[in-house]
């Protein structure tokens, strides 16, 4: 898509005339688009965002988003001198926006969560997986944890959790359950976390530990795990560390997976107590 | 904290000399954080840049963050000149960072998921609490829907359920349990949604709609929420709207809320089926 194109625009004296605009896509909600794809200079680039608006504002569009790649971070300025605000950033685009009507702004929030994943995998001799990491919080602590980590963009948190074990410590894993999960905030900037603790189970046994990132790796008596001085210092740990053991030794029922489409085509992946609920 | 502070640096040719540099804080993982309170002319920064970041160097720090509010929208362009990437945006600061050593970053990630609930609230008469929108996906489907909403910035799940409701209806509840939940990728933008089907106990039952989002509310028969063609055609609401049923009538247990303190000392609320694990 090139960068401009022509419209016919009735100027205030109620004569049309030919104006030079940015490129824009329409979307579902009445609004527009604009990605620039070529470097402008920034006053050419003001210019036509002030005469694009007024068109925009006549065809009574309500939310105007720009995408602008880090490469042309001269086009934030005169952006933002427009009236636009910031909505996110990635690490190589910052996509801002306007809403033009009187009412109320009904534009999609920002992401707020980053999300992660604990996996509880335990052998068939009462042994957990564990691991001491070279970095983070519990560097140098000699804490055995589980390994943990951060699903990545469109990732699945139980694809996550099996890729997190499978890198940190070699072994190979099926998603069983989630057991239970954690919400907290103000973790870092403004953002909050969710963690889930997963069950795998698993299907290899031996251990090739992730040197960049992990100290050691080893199977650990569950109970050994559990009882540590930290796990038992901290309610949290203490609790999840609890229900991974009751997992371990009775009827605990998490939430399973299944795989299902949203109501736009797409799959999703849904998780409940699938012993009391049978899906149809 | 004044923009600049003076700082001994030693020059290529060994000699110290007396710079200014842009004053920033000192984190917890050998990093440090300018945040700009004051405007500043874009050379000027640039080259105070320049020289903080060879101050930087020389002092080994690992990432460097510069936070800057829209108002100082001037000074992304030297920024970026400077080998910075976005690392996120709120609606009036754009933060930014530079990984100085050569080995992996490891900056922590951005948020990547909105999180949204959908509340299930029955009556002792086997109704639920069921509204149509005036905007949105659903606008002028006829489709009564469980009231749903985006948790806000900082706020739990159990709040936010809580919260949509009373606003969408005016009728105060107690939350209950997460009965399930749903990941799913790519809803805007790049990012992924959470959404966590809550019960809630109603407390009050007469029902006053919010009128600017709210086209109707009342209370309908599960079954007939349920058997509705839109929630009977699409797999994922029909597997929730089940699950809200089987809830109603039988022996369904989901994650049930406990407040609790991180290892750092902050609230949290974990979920968890709390009928077959007790928390100490």
């Amino acid at each position: 898509m090139s960068t401009s194109v022509e419209k016919e625009m009735v100027l205030p004296e109620n004569e049309v005339e030919n104006i030079e605009l940015l490129s824009s896509i329409e979307d579902a909600d009445g609004g527009v688009t604009v990605e620039m794809k070529e470097p402008m200079d920034s006053k050419l680039f003001a210019s036509m965002l002030g005469s694009s608006l007024l068109y925009w504002i006549q065809q009574k569009k309500r939310g105007v988003w720009i995408k602008l790649p880090i490469e042309f971070s001269n086009l934030v300025e005169p952006t933002v001198k427009e009236g636009f605000r910031y909505h996110h950033a990635e690490s190589d685009y910052l996509m801002l926006v306007k809403w033009i009507p009187e009412t109320s702004d009904t534009l999609p929030a920002n992401a707020s969560h980053r999300v992660g994943i604990g996996a509880f995998v335990m052998n068939d001799k009462g042994e957990v997986l564990v691991v001491q990491e070279r970095t983070g919080i519990f560097k140098g602590t000699n804490v055995w944890k589980l390994p943990t980590g951060t699903v990545e963009e469109g990732e699945d948190i139980c694809v996550a959790a099996i890729r997190e074990v499978k890198e940190e410590t070699g072994v190979d894993t099926e998603f069983v359950e989630v057991l239970a999960f954690r919400q907290s905030h103000q973790s870092f900037f403004q953002k909050s976390d969710l963690f889930f603790v997963c069950m795998l189970r698993p299907h290899s046994f031996e251990i090739q530990k992730q040197d960049s990132e992990i100290e050691a790796a080893q199977w650990m008596r569950a109970e050994d795990y559990v009882a540590q001085p930290f796990n038992q210092k901290h309610e949290i740990f203490k609790n999840m560390a609890g229900i991974c053991l009751t997992k371990s030794k009775k009827n605990y029922t998490g939430f399973s997976k299944m795989s299902s489409t949203t109501s736009s085509g797409k799959r999703a992946y849904m998780y409940f107590n699938n012993r009391d609920f049978e899906p149809s």
